[in-house]
């Protein structure tokens, strides 16, 4: 079971260690990590996507409560969050996916960044679902790169 | 100074640990950190953006080679790579505003993922300067909440 963990701390030197220390050293999963500073400049965000059954997900909570500088952790479940990731993608381009790669683009309401002869840069955000989906779709035509941020969320309440 | 590494791991258990320990025990900066598998499940890109000098980079790149885990380290500068955050952020909306929402969200190429009566949850894609101009701006409207995933970023060759 996958898991998106949003987890408020203070910023001090040293906090996203700790948290993926915890997570390293008792041998839990970090699928993905996002870490940032929020509007106040003292509390970082930090996002991590891990997967474990709830026992597991009770304890990783419980022990980051026991870090020092963790002030909220929240559980990002699908009915009450939003989660997407930012993916970059660069493709390999012959004439004839020109026209196939410009209607998967518009499908998945991704850009193209970069243009050169043979390549594309395409910038895609959306759920997991969608950067798969999506993923899926130009593994034909010939995925050069991928680049992803990792999951953020944020609550709907 | 800002700079942008872009980091290629084995996908080993710890190594995110690993790699932000050595930026913690020795007192570099994160200001974002993200971190996600790559198209080949074995390898994990990170993404930290640092401040420092030359020297300080030239200190931290040559530290991190050290670590047995990592394949290669990259610079990421304005001219040869594209670097963007995904940002969330949920204001206030009071009927005066909706007007002027709109139109920022129009001009920023950003999006509403979420209308309640008096928030709006909006996702926006860009560079640091386009986020924090948009930031600038709605912060007299009344912004409740921001999280972004930190810098990703991909090479344009």
């Amino acid at each position: 079971m996958r898991h998106i963990l949003s987890i408020l701390t203070k910023n001090e030197t040293g906090v996203i260690s700790r948290v993926s220390n915890l997570f390293s050293g008792r041998g839990y999963s970090i699928e993905s990590i996002t870490a940032s500073t929020t509007l106040d400049k003292e509390h970082s965000k930090i996002t991590i996507v891990t997967t474990g059954d709830e026992k597991v997900i009770e304890q990783i909570t419980k022990q980051l409560h026991r870090l020092i500088p963790i002030i909220k952790i929240t559980e990002m479940k699908p009915d009450n969050s939003i989660c997407h990731e930012l993916m970059f993608v660069k493709i390999k381009v012959k004439d004839d996916d020109r026209a196939e790669i410009i209607k998967l683009i518009e499908l998945f309401g991704a850009k193209i960044l970069n243009i050169s002869q043979r390549e594309y840069i395409i910038q895609a955000v959306g759920d997991e679902n969608h950067i798969k989906s999506l993923i899926e779709l130009l593994k034909p035509i010939g995925i050069k790169e991928i680049i992803c941020s990792g999951a953020v969320a944020i609550g709907r309440q």
